[in-house]
């Protein structure tokens, strides 16, 4: 059973830690980016170093209070908005923002949770170096929260999730103990993984105080195209064979779907439209190679290979980096069309790359059963993962598809699931999934994620209802 | 407590499977590689497939009869040898060999754990594919064995370790469920990651049955140089000027010292050496290009930015693929050469990567305090990962540093814990670096672990005494 995090509590609280380590919580710490969902919280404490953050967890572990740990709440899920009969206390590490060192000659950028990521990428920069962690949120959105949602973005296909870039990390557990674990190795086979284990469990198993993240080299040569293709089976041929002739010189390859080019043109006139008549399908190919590359002679023999064999129709080559910018500008765009218009449902999935495809197809049928409906299926196709959002059909209300939701969002996926796919790609769970991921997780997977969480937090208080449904926590 | 595998035991499991699925263990069961441990066994459980390894779990976990997980018994550690006082069966995976499927388009391989690596890395060629992962034990390690022990080898540099080839898994846990988590996704964010706790467990926390593997392009063009540097500083600075060229088309960063190639010319007269005076330090650089570029063209172009900064004194490019593997060859040579000379002590470690140099001088004078020795330094310097192995004075015989062989590791081991690095870097715990867990190890990351292991085998049956020590179990 946990406990609200009433006055007599919070009274405690403020006596182990500095005079304005507490506050009343504004009502942005409350929120989600899509409104969906609105979060309680009888406090927001507001740690300035890890010490601070693991005397508010001991305290609330001893009195098993609930926490939600705040970073930039930009969460797609409701993983950062605490719903439970306990009014829980808001752990924000905002004021944690310090990059504390920068090793360019190791390729290693030490943060704390609270640093905004474009800080982080600037100050990789600074360092003539990259952090290719990129997405829509990245002038809000916090290291902490980035990594305990293991974010994806535009770069994962040559750089990886957010996982794949942390060498190491430091968290506090929820009794208040401290695992020091910010080392710098590339390599270290000393016990188990944990640091993968805190990576994306979404503040349910520690609060993650800082991390070493791993740059890169700048790449020396960059460039873009568009390329116009028949459908996204054509698009993975072509990935196929860019990715034989450049290997991980591509660093992006996003589907940008005839829908999304139509939404543009409806709500966002001033994004130019590369091709006359816009296609059904077309892709953005992203390179980064080595020095001494052309990189617009590169992409000139994928698409001269591409259109040999029948995967493409048109195209048009970035000619300078304020184009190829361009481009990314369009398919960025994507998302804030998407808002315009209004969706009845989206969807964030992924699948085998050879069942994409298929599966367009199947869903764009299944789904036409249900109601006429338009589908913006766009995104980082490179790695199997889509944004599947449907919308209103022409000259219709959202407010018409309320009867359909539900049913639009099991169709597809039940369709995901049935096809090896997984309902949340690079989201993650939160609260708004979390039925979900009793709905088609491995039910043995699930019981082990069950005894890990009862075996590092026997009281249940770090952000309960995340991830593990609230019944699912009852009786351990 | 455990119970001990006896006639009784193996009698009710023998009824459990078909006729040959036990067997007296022979005695490669029970030996490890360097020869520094003897095994023991009650029988060796020889399963067909998951359903079979089941069964052989349930019926463990109901005895509490302790069980070792067997691949190809290649690691170094002694992870594959059973040591404590209850006899345990041995579940080997050697039948359960099968390549299940590749998938060329999705870049995805599906194996069973006993296949063993060099099968794998010839399936992904026969659909034109790579599976990077390599190492000297390529022709008889298993793939359950590799993840268990998030094996590294020569391609971590560009490709990662073991775990980063890894998308999905099929385990068997301690209590017989099976969690069937064969994935072929690049992006799920669907709770924990459990693939990654199980990756690196050797064995303790599960059986891994098969995986999904991700599979690269081959590199359209290959190159490799050795080039003469002054020292590990000169040699990273050699590194940072190659990547910011090449980025990650440097594909491996070996370092070779002169000690090693002494060793060579002594007890390995076959192998050439590229040099007439062979220089105390030269690197290895293997280069993977994409498809156009000139791979001598850029090697020369680094060696020659290289020069002019003063970091290199001499080189050979490789002028085809023979040479390159000729190169390769010599590197891969070292290990036997050492053996043929006799290590006092050898380890295992890694550095951040400003810390090699310091330490490598560090170390040197910390050793000859101890007793005049040779060190034969070496290894994946691009990874940070040093073979840190110390040989008698020219002249003496091991057993002449009886005495000294412990203080030798604890100085080495100390120091590189001093320096923020790791006693293990790609060989894994097992049993002989059991006590170094506890002595080095994050004492909250230790209480994790034993937490964790409790939580998925509470009867403590799984590879007992590897990773975690016997006496850490106890009263759990």
């Amino acid at each position: 059973m946990l406990t609200a995090c009433d006055t007599d509590f919070l009274a405690k609280l403020s006596g182990l830690l500095p005079p304005d380590a507490l506050a009343a919580p504004e009502p942005r710490y409350l929120e989600e980016p899509r409104g969906r969902l609105t979060g309680q919280g009888g406090a927001v404490a507001l740690p300035r170093n890890v010490e601070e953050v693991s005397v508010i967890l001991r305290a609330c572990h001893a009195a098993h209070v609930p926490v939600i740990p705040y970073g930039g709440g930009t969460g797609l899920v409701g993983g950062q908005v605490g719903l439970g009969n306990a009014l829980p206390l808001i752990l924000s590490l905002e004021r944690m923002q310090a990059i504390r060192q920068v090793y360019p000659t190791e390729n290693v950028l030490v943060a704390e949770a609270g640093a905004i990521l474009a800080d982080v990428q600037r100050a990789a920069e600074m360092a003539g170096r990259l952090f290719p962690l990129s997405l829509a949120s990245e002038g809000s959105a916090r290291i902490g929260g980035l990594l305990a949602c293991n974010a994806g973005g535009v770069n994962v296909l040559r750089y990886g999730n957010a996982r794949d870039l942390t060498l190491g990390l430091e968290v506090v557990l929820a009794d208040g103990r401290i695992w020091h674990g910010l080392k710098r190795l590339r390599k270290d086979n000393t016990g188990y993984d944990l640091r993968h284990l805190m990576i994306g469990s979404e503040g349910t198993l520690g609060v993650i105080t800082a991390a070493s993240l791993r740059l890169s080299p700048r790449p020396a040569v960059q460039g873009a195209a568009l390329m116009v293709v028949d459908g996204p089976k054509a698009a993975l041929s072509l990935l196929a064979l860019a990715q034989a002739r450049l290997g991980d010189g591509i660093s992006a390859f996003e589907l940008i779907s005839g829908t999304g080019l139509a939404f543009l043109a409806e709500t966002m006139t001033q994004v130019r439209q590369p091709f006359a008549v816009p296609p059904d399908w077309m892709v953005l190919i992203d390179l980064g190679l080595p020095a001494g590359a052309d990189a617009s002679d590169a992409l000139e023999r994928v698409f001269a290979d591409a259109l040999e064999q029948g995967l493409v129709r048109d195209g048009v080559i970035a000619a300078n980096l304020a184009q190829r910018k361009a481009f990314w500008s369009l398919r960025e765009s994507i998302p804030e069309a998407n808002r315009h218009i209004g969706a009845i449902a989206s969807h964030d999935i992924s699948l085998p790359l050879s069942e994409i495809a298929p599966f367009i197809a199947k869903a764009g049928q299944a789904l036409a059963r249900i109601k006429a409906c338009r589908i913006n299926c766009f995104g980082h196709l490179g790695d199997g993962n889509l944004h599947y959002n449907v919308f209103p059909a022409t000259g219709h209300s959202r407010a018409a598809y309320d009867g359909e939701r539900a049913q639009i969002t099991t169709c597809v996926h039940d369709l995901v699931h049935q096809m090896g796919g997984s309902v949340s790609a690079e989201h993650g769970i939160g609260r708004i999934k979390a039925a979900d991921l009793v709905t088609y997780g491995d039910p043995v997977k699930l019981a082990m994620m069950r005894a890990i969480k009862t075996a590092l937090d026997p009281h249940g208080i770090l952000n309960p209802g995340a991830v593990l449904m609230h019944d699912e926590m009852q009786g351990e």
